[in-house]
């Protein structure tokens, strides 16, 4: 197998903050696996504020020792996945997610179907993804949520002091479901009198009201909230799923934490051991990423897949949005990706 | 889509006896799916005891809503599932699964590959399954385990007051890797001393050493037994999965009990969450069933998949055993199966 690697860095359409720190610019890897005359494609895109770990720095450090690890059949996915683990123990999940997205395409492209195909899901469940306004002035915000009347949901990130304000000024510009994420942003007694205050605006969930680790914090929250709580940086890997399940009342799983499609999958199941609501999430990027994850959103009750969508300008065409944001999958062989400058 | 039914009765070899009764003939469902001149094909193999609530006739006379509920769309695996799990609410785990894997076929046949490479597994990766030799006196228990030398792991089924004679004999009799299955058979006080004189001989595990609806039994034996316990009869299902995790070191699972290909992948991936071990095993059927659960078990860490190997004559080729009893997986698309009178 042949792998190469691409950096992508596509300017945002406006700067995109959240709790962390404010982004202008995604910056990501497009990994392209080549077997027989095939080539699969995939991206890894990173947390922005390499939250996880990951730039695109590390990635392309890294890259060899996972391309190594792959071995000399595209088919093998599952060995593909357990020697990259053995190869880089920890984390370097948005490196192995482009990896493991890419076999998929290959094997998708080589077999005439799409992955959502071979997985035997009905394009038809796809649910609609919300579309995120990041932190801005409570008057920049209901300008944006006030544009966005073709998303019927909208993910609000907070945490500032302005919060409310900002919520109560979308509230009054839009009819859309709101749904809001802290990115780990409260203390657990915080968290819970912020909470309170959303439900009058009809907020449908909260995402990570308080610090990654604080599982403890976490269960507090959600043991008192009103409104469902949703992990996510809480929950990265498959072992996470279990010790989150009485922590929280669903994940928001993303290929870029878990390591890709073929993980993000024993995720979900894990998920629905415990009953829990399954979100999935992406990064800011191109829609190879995007297209990769929309594959399994007819498994989810939550979709938040708008991350190319905030770029001023996407180089790749997969997934597109119906009526609200009701996620399209594409028809076409693997991911269903194409680059918009082979049009 | 086209769904039809055939009974397949097939005498064993010998009788085989566990805690639960003696068994002499295998009496199971063969399914077709036809859609476009292309015909999947599943088994339906219910526990002969009537365990789990099915036998040939329940199944029979639920097939009607199954086939109903599979929809239009062979593709749709998925929404297959739900549907069938809506029209029969609980149970009905072999005829799901004969369903599930007829689809599993269809697709198999459909894009010309086997369904362990559609999964992304490597069949070199596929474990040595052990050959179950039934309950009868120490004396014919150790004959069949001398006479069964082309198998290096032996399953031995107790729950009678010479349970330890036979095994004593047996342990004489070959020099094959051993483990051991009560069939809920014991209490769990009984249970431990009867395990702790299973250590002197050697063997690997002991499976569902307590009754399947006792999980503070399990826990109890679990946490006290020198030897591994694997929890067969009290896991049936997804949610289980999470119920189980800490009453026992690994799960059995069964298409036949969970429902198929579908199930077991994402009762697999729960139970990785969980950090338990996973033995895939099967009941008394056909090469049909059995080479459904071999797709999987390049997944797994113990197979029991001589359901087949059982029987007088098996009406259907498929999977194989090399050295030792390493399972064979076909490599033709689909299930990989065919009936031998096509000879």
């Amino acid at each position: 197998m042949h792998v190469t690697a691409e950096r992508l860095e596509m300017p945002l359409e406006r700067p995109f903050c959240i709790s962390r720190g404010t982004q202008r610019q995604a910056r990501s890897l497009l990994v392209s696996v080549e077997h027989d005359g095939v080539t699969g494609i995939g991206e890894a895109a990173p947390d922005s504020s390499g939250f996880y770990g990951e730039t695109v720095e590390t990635m392309l450090a890294a890259l060899p020792r996972c391309a190594d690890a792959l071995g000399a059949n595209p088919w093998l996915r599952e060995e593909a996945l357990a020697a990259m683990d053995r190869a880089l123990h920890h984390g370097h999940g948005a490196l192995k997610s482009a990896l493991d997205m890419a076999l998929w395409d290959y094997a998708g492209k080589r077999l005439g179907a799409p992955i959502h195909r071979l997985l035997g899901l009905d394009p038809a469940r796809a649910p609609v993804t919300s579309y995120t306004i990041g932190i801005d002035t409570p008057q920049r915000m209901s300008e944006v949520a006030a544009s966005a009347g073709h998303w019927s949901i909208l993910k609000l990130k907070v945490g500032t002091s302005a919060d409310l304000e900002a919520l109560r000024a979308v509230r009054d510009a839009t009819d859309a479901r709101l749904r809001v994420d802290a990115n780990a942003a409260w203390e657990p007694k915080e968290a819970l009198a912020r909470i309170e205050a959303l439900v009058p605006l009809g907020v449908e969930l909260v995402e990570q009201p308080v610090a990654a680790y604080d599982l403890a914090g976490l269960r507090f929250v959600r043991n008192r909230s009103p409104l469902p709580i949703i992990a996510d940086e809480s929950c990265v890997t498959l072992a996470d799923v279990a010790q989150v399940a009485g922590c929280a009342d669903g994940i928001n799983i993303k290929l870029a934490k878990c390591g890709g499609i073929t993980n993000a999958l024993k995720l979900i199941a894990a998920a629905r051991a415990h009953s829990l609501a399954v979100m999935l999430g992406c990064m800011v990027s191109s829609s190879v990423a995007i297209s990769a994850a929309a594959q399994l959103c007819p498994l989810v009750d939550y979709a938040d897949l708008d991350g190319a969508a905030l770029l001023a300008s996407d180089p790749f065409a997969g997934v597109t949005f119906g009526p609200g944001g009701k996620l399209l999958l594409p028809e076409t062989p693997g991911l269903g990706v194409r680059r918009r400058d082979d049009e």
